[in-house]
């Protein structure tokens, strides 16, 4: 069940209010609170529409009111737009005529510096003290294109349509509204969150998996405050509707481009790459993506296959689509002997009738319609792209109409790509007319159905497994305070082989040696041959540090060795002392993996798997998901990774034990879980050895939470 | 010297003729051929027109000509339209009239199979005859829009502007002429190559070098049969014109699209990104891209640096700007206390004085101005990207014209990113108008700013050395001969080493042995430890099938060896013979590395390095040059790769010797040249010893051309 469903109507009055109150409406053509009135009066919606205003008396013919409390019924909704200081008041106003949705369009609040941010707890402690749900402040404002209702100062309303977008930028909000008005590409519902104080892009989300209108969710985020309650709906959601997502502040610039301009906290762009991926969002890489992606699913089923057939009656651009389509993965398969003698019969012998079909500059409406049902008719096809070059020949709304007949009453996805500008516009309108996503470049087109083709996996797969069974951290968290509380955060080998084999995972038997004769009976109780490893406070890069022995095999070579580490260790760091070695049992060969996990500021646990060794920066070789994982998705990371091919066994080499290093992530992940006080915990390497031979983690290190 | 430049003046008449016949003017609306002679006489052009038709009488008010004899002067151009059949005698017939430039639009040649390539050959041979130079035939004409003068028959003619576009399709080059036009981006020249027989993109590129209209050449190409002659030009020119390509069928899907659709033959992604890169072309992603990178270069000079600031009147674009600027490798970087000062006296304190700069929506002109001024005053950045979102107040042609003021006389460029779509119009005609180059989307814009700097730092370096020291292949020719016509196609070790050796490159020595007893003989004479590896008739992984053993000490351990190695390599063979062990003295520690050189069918010779060692498929860390390249370039190219930091010394250990690698690339490269009978060669790994000691390689195997 859903947070706020249908059946919680407390969302509802924000897009379909009954009456909406503006105050701060204004009768000066330029000024914001006269663009919200205008809109409201214009722009087709039917509801009542008050103008709140102490000074004037009628606003485009609207009587105004001198304050909310005189506003009659019906009104479900007021919008505020008047200067930052007066918003908390104005909006305890409402909530004592008994509105309970506003928006707040006015900026000077958390954006702005410490004294906004006090202004902001103000406006929220207004809101709850009446049970308000708020949108804003600091942003355009809400549209309902299909009722017409539209309390935002922009120009532009785009046309109905089926994609609700929502915004955490106000001036992507306004820009986007423009376009898709020019465009010719509707939207169900338009939001702009700004600063988000109440009402959040999750409650949003949640609301519109009902909406009868919404067919695709396109998101314009910067940072999501409170991460896994947004991945907790998205998942849900996204089962039934697309989630497509552009987030902004990806990079070291952006993220300080975002921090400056919202309160949002950013995190970086694998972890939330990684999280949209397991609730199965979208991730857009360009504004133009964000809505290429949303067209195409809002207008089209997605494909049930990667199987495409290009169409088109041009050459060089169906050349670019196919390599776009294989670029994003999608399969630009060629036809069967029967579907060729079929398109012969239909179109002629002129054509090429090899994938991508090119049916020449001078096809005709009715060789578009019969090679476009025969294509969607075919078992080789999954889906169809059609492209469209304007010439004197061709009929571009007669093709429109064509392809909407072939489409009609079958379940392949038809996208088309219409070429030009000048001599499209009727054609273009044609096609969205029938639902029909005409893109202007093949590459949107391609890259957008391979989007669709991935969301339709996604949402066939379970979930990562929040279900696990978690076993009983206490003792380990006891140990993990104990440490913290001595002042301890880096921690190595030694502090945490004993917590990392209580929690069930292989660990090489080692035990610390202060002496060369400790060393030698600690080599002895655990048997040949062993490693020696110097351990000293900071000494991160051991191996670098000359501070690590391998495969010592007798008492003399211990004591030797000893020696040596000793010696080469403190010489390295001018003169410190070190404070022994760990004896290590060696583990028997195996492949080198790390395995690691970090708690992320905004979506928490989260676990990693890649290629190890001492070259882990060089080889970037690592696959990242939110915690926990099941041990199938657990597998499923690490089949993302080079090493991964390498382990299942490639160039003729024996398979590596992938169920058990797949084990070892899985229990680890719901270590991140347990244990939030590991900030960040690397087992590398991990030795992974032959399939039915398990693993071996033979060096670990971890940097504590500070106590609280 | 350029091939062609304007002192040989044979393709002034394609773009600028006194003349121009058409021959298969039509009088029937919707025929090509009408088509054609209506865009003559409406789009402009002031010379001479003769439309020439035997059954018609006039065309548009033009007397027509029954045959091209009748012709009158001055003529330098005929243009042909008729069936194809007909097109060499037409070619002919020009050439007898005295016409030198002859662009064909009929299709059915090359294009069309075994039939079409012979009439091919034949108006080939007729153009020879007479000396024609000719464009075609498939294609859809020249277009020169600063003259008028429109030989195509698309709908559209572009504004006159800077751009020469050169296209390979005619679909691709109709649907951009229409675009273009839209979107209110000018060309200087629009060519549309067709089949190619004649006139190649080189040759137009090499005129176009010199010509005063043109500041940017875009390109679609599918293929360049002469792959080094494209490079030479695009080398020359691109230094002073800047040269963007978009190489469409990159992908499988994508190479067996164009080889159906024409007869290019086409490279892999790989060859052809080294090949643009070497020689300073520009390379596209996509057909925005093309379009994107040309109209920044064609309007403003290049960065002379990575710095930029946005300047914006929204915070989501500018955030996404920001993004998109450090993925492209450019800095957002932030002010100096001294500009911060002059901001704030500027603007004030409530715009955000950090970068991105957000002026807030309701930014005015004067503030605009201002900023842009200052930041482009400022030795804080070598750029400014201004961000333009509509709103109601902003006045964006009073906008546009205040940035032209700013840019005014001054070196750095600035590009602008105008968002929206209706709301826009004026205000993009406005920034066309100052050549300062509007773009859509913010990633464009930041997408061809990189793009632009890229440009502005390859035309600096000095190209990669084609004047290299050559050396003496001739007794290593004769012996690839002996080895080719002895029916050998794949080189081991055995082969390879002598070879190598003579060639001067470092191999580490090697005896082959047929006997245990021999085997011991060799290792005395090499010196110990030794390694042995197992030769046998396409043993291609020797260590995969157990075939190699490294590190023997002694003459017992030779013996031991030589017998298990045998027997081992016979068993997995399945009793095949083994004929015998290569005995190899072991070369001293090292960091594994691959040098390869290929034979690439479009550009030739190749040369290739990166991580090395048994995995070198799966860590996928190599990069490709065009040889020869200098030991200078070839270093460069090492550095391109992810063991290239590991040669330098990464973390805290000794640099390897780079300056041997980049010796042996070198001289690889000059070998690649030299023998390409050699039509593969890998060696692999080649160990790259500490700083001064040198590489050595201990592996190597090689495909031979087969004998002509």
């Amino acid at each position: 069940m859903l947070q706020s469903s249908p059946t919680q109507p407390e969302l509802l009055p924000f897009f379909a209010p009954r009456g909406v109150a503006v105050v701060g409406a204004s009768a000066t053509p330029g000024k914001l609170g006269y663009g919200v009135l205008h809109n409201l009066v214009h722009h087709g919606y039917r509801g009542s529409i008050y103008p709140v205003n102490p000074h004037i008396a009628t606003i485009l013919n609207l009587p105004c009111f001198p304050d909310i409390a005189a506003v009659p019924d019906p009104v479900d909704l007021a919008v505020i737009i008047i200067a930052a200081a007066g918003v908390p008041a104005a909006v305890a106003a409402c909530g004592r005529r008994g509105i309970r949705s506003v928006v707040v369009l006015s900026g000077g609040f958390a954006e702005t510096g410490p004294e906004g941010r006090q202004r902001q707890d103000e406006l929220l402690a207004a809101a709850r003290e009446y049970g308000i749900r708020l949108i804003g402040p600091n942003c355009v404002g809400v549209m309902n294109p299909h009722s017409g209702l539209d309390v935002t100062f922009l120009e532009q309303m785009p046309d109905p349509g089926y994609i609700a977008f929502l915004s955490q930028s106000g001036g992507m909000g306004g820009a986007i509204a423009d376009w898709a008005k020019g465009q010719g590409l509707g939207l169900s519902y338009f939001a702009s969150l700004g600063n988000t104080v109440d009402v959040t892009e999750s409650e949003i989300m949640a609301w519109l998996a009902d909406d009868a209108r919404t067919s695709v969710i396109a998101l314009y985020i910067e940072g999501v405050p409170e991460g896994r309650e947004f991945l907790r709906v998205a998942a849900e959601v996204g089962r039934r509707k697309p989630i497509v997502a552009l987030k902004a502040g990806d990079t070291e610039a952006g993220v300080r481009a975002v921090s400056s301009h919202t309160a949002n906290l950013a995190g970086s762009e694998a972890v939330y790459n990684a999280a949209f991926r397991e609730s199965g969002v979208l991730v857009a890489e360009t504004i133009e993506d964000l809505f290429d992606i949303a067209m195409g699913l809002a207008y089209q089923p997605p494909p049930g296959g990667p199987r495409v057939a290009v169409l088109s009656n041009a050459g060089g651009p169906a050349v670019v689509a196919a390599d776009a389509l294989a670029r994003h993965g999608m399969i630009v398969a060629q036809p069967e002997e029967s579907l060729l003698q079929a398109l012969r019969a239909a179109l002629g012998p002129a054509p090429q009738l090899t994938n991508p079909f090119d049916l020449l500059g001078a096809a005709s409406t009715a060789e578009y319609e019969a090679a476009a049902r025969l294509l969607l008719a075919s078992p080789c096809y999954d889906a169809v792209l059609v492209i469209l070059v304007p010439n004197t020949a061709i009929d571009l709304v007669g093709v429109a109409d064509g392809l909407a007949r072939a489409a009609a009453d079958q379940p392949k996805p038809v996208y088309t790509c219409l070429m030009g500008e000048i001599s499209i516009a009727a054609g273009r309108q044609r096609l969205h007319h029938h639902r029909l996503p005409p893109y202007p470049f093949p590459e949107g087109a391609a890259a957008s159905m391979a989007k669709a083709w991935r969301w339709q996996c996604c949402r066939q797969m379970e979930p990562p497994g929040p279900a696990l069974p978690a076993g009983e951290p206490t003792p380990l968290r006891a140990e993990l305070r104990r440490l913290a509380a001595a002042g301890r955060r880096a921690l190595g080998e030694a502090d945490l082989y004993p917590l990392l084999g209580a929690w069930g995972l292989p660990v090489a038997p080692a035990l610390p040696a202060a002496s060369a004769a400790e060393a030698v009976a600690q080599a002895g109780k655990l048997g040949f041959p062993v490693a020696l490893k110097a351990m000293a406070p900071e000494l991160v890069h051991k191996s670098d540090a000359g501070g690590v022995l391998l495969g010592l095999q007798s008492e003399a070579e211990v004591v030797d060795g000893y020696t040596r580490l000793v010696a080469r260790v403190q010489a390295g760091r001018g003169g410190l002392p070190v404070d022994g070695v760990l004896v290590q049992r060696m583990a028997s060969p195996g492949i080198e993996v790390l395995v690691g996990m970090r708690q992320d500021p905004t979506f928490g646990p989260t676990v990693a798997v890649g290629s190890g060794g001492v070259y882990v920066e060089l080889i970037a070789d690592v696959a990242l998901a939110l915690a926990p994982l099941t041990p199938e998705w657990a597998q499923a990371l690490v089949e993302e990774t080079r090493i991964g091919r390498l382990l299942r066994g490639a160039r003729g080499r024996p398979p590596a034990d992938l169920a058990a290093l797949a084990a070892l992530v899985s229990r680890l992940s719901i270590l991140a879980v347990e244990l939030p006080e590991l900030a960040e915990l690397e087992c590398n390497p991990v030795l992974v050895h032959p399939a039915g031979n398990g693993v071996t983690i033979v060096d670990a290190r971890a940097i504590l939470r500070p106590p609280a």
